[in-house]
């Protein structure tokens, strides 16, 4: 796989990693970043991620692949500019059904060169400086390529991806959307709300000497709550674009919790135990995978 | 600051490392163990965080202090047999306010001597073989007494917790209670929740060679997880003794993720972003005060 000139739409933490991986595989000879922040694509051509930076319409004359790293709401802006390049696009959004949708109505008959994917990785940072060459070292990255999807770009993408390290799986959209509702969507969703109840329990008495609860949250809180501190923007977006699938989600979750709080309002031990025990179980397996 | 003769009932991860951290202090003679397992006692042993094992009965005889390191369903047994010890007594169980109203009616005269404490650590390891000297290096340890607690005794407590490197603080066993059924009890609850969930999802349709949702599920979700890997017995007994804390918080927590659910079906990204914006805010001021 060679890719002449690679142009990337947001060179933030994704977009960024990604010219760094594809730089260090050796696959890619010019590297072309768009975005709105000049002091982002200062730093990131200071990095050596990009080597060079311009508006859209000229960085994607004579691009092979166009990879599309903004937030999900930002591609609909996009996408009506894209309908004559002869370019492979691909984008890194973490919901596809409504990019697969709006690509569709406004890329025309170069929907077919679209290939959408979704790497599953990243940080609550952002910004091109907290780019890593490693960061999709063997993290899993998803296609939802459609039937119709044109078979070399396809290919291209899925080797841009195993050049930067990645593990390729396929599935449709509407899977992926309702997978990572779950997975994904639906613990940063959490980690928020308990963020803002303890910010707004102004109701409980604190001991003299201290500000708030957070004085009294340890290590267990940190790491449940880490993923609060990721960009509000970017979650705003996909809240709004896989709107369906997690608010779904948030019910079946609060069906749980509602039967956990039931057997705690009833004291019921066994009960109690029982969950515990089969998420103590599952949640080791899943440590011991993820480790493997 | 010096005890001639310590006893550590429950050698686990909080009761290995007090003995680990105050024999580096120097401050301590004898340690002896207490427990039910002949084989973590004999880790312990061997790991040389305690210098002898027996029964209750035989180690307290001539005890200076006596540190119940049990889940807190497991104080009520003890309690009854410490009524004649003039050792000063303490315990490092999660909830006060249940294990306060235990001694008082256990201990008699003794109860005075009862100093309660929690100290703010812990990984989701158990056992001795977890024990580390610098568990409590910087943490707080809250002590929870009452106007008629014995002022040797407290000030005796203060000093070990001091001596393992923690930080004191003070506040009634009520406050204590409703603090971390918010800031402990309700992430360890809803990290067991999600687990359970994605475990009993199995009407989500699963791309062809993948086993569960766990196989989607990437680093944010791991840390957010992390805590569902905690002990279920201790767990349980931390719902139970401390239920309507506990009940409050899940219901205020709901209230919470009802109103965050709105937002996304209406798909309101005011709201979202607004939402998302005082959590982040919230969780990066306390990323910087912890590191601090």
């Amino acid at each position: 796989m060679h890719i002449e000139r690679l142009v990337i739409v947001g060179v933030g933490l994704i977009g960024g990693s990604l010219a760094a991986a594809l730089r260090r595989a050796g696959v890619v000879k010019t590297i072309v970043g768009v975005g709105r922040s000049r002091e982002n694509l200062a730093q990131a051509q200071s990095l050596g991620l990009i080597d060079a930076s311009m508006p859209l319409a000229e960085a994607i004359a004579g691009a092979d692949v166009i990879v599309l790293a903004v937030p999900v709401g930002a591609m609909t802006e996009i996408f009506p500019l894209l309908t004559k390049t002869s370019a492979t696009i691909t984008d890194v959004g973490s919901v596809k059904a409504c990019v697969v949708a709006d690509a569709r109505a406004a890329l025309g008959a170069n929907a077919r060169r679209f290939v959408p994917a979704h790497p599953i990785a990243g940080t609550e940072q952002s910004g091109a400086k907290a780019a890593r060459a490693d960061l999709f070292v063997d993290r899993q990255v998803i296609l939802t390529p459609n039937a119709d999807t044109d078979a070399a770009s396809h290919a291209r993408v899925g080797a841009l991806w195993t050049a930067a390290g990645a593990r390729l799986t396929e599935m449709d959209a509407a899977t992926h959307d309702e997978i990572f509702a779950l997975t994904s969507h639906l613990p940063h969703l959490l980690a928020y709300s308990l963020v803002n109840l303890l910010a707004n329990a102004r109701d409980i008495a604190l001991p003299a000497g201290t500000d708030s609860l957070f004085d009294f949250a340890a290590s267990g809180f940190r790491d449940f709550t880490r993923i609060a501190g990721s960009d509000p923007t970017m979650w705003r977006d996909i809240c709004l674009a896989n709107r369906e699938p997690i608010a779904a989600g948030l019910k079946r979750y609060a069906d749980s919790l509602a039967q956990l709080g039931a057997a705690v309002e009833r004291g019921d031990a066994t009960a109690l135990h029982e969950l515990f025990t089969v998420a103590k179980r599952a949640r080791d397996a899943f440590a011991r995978g993820a480790a493997a």
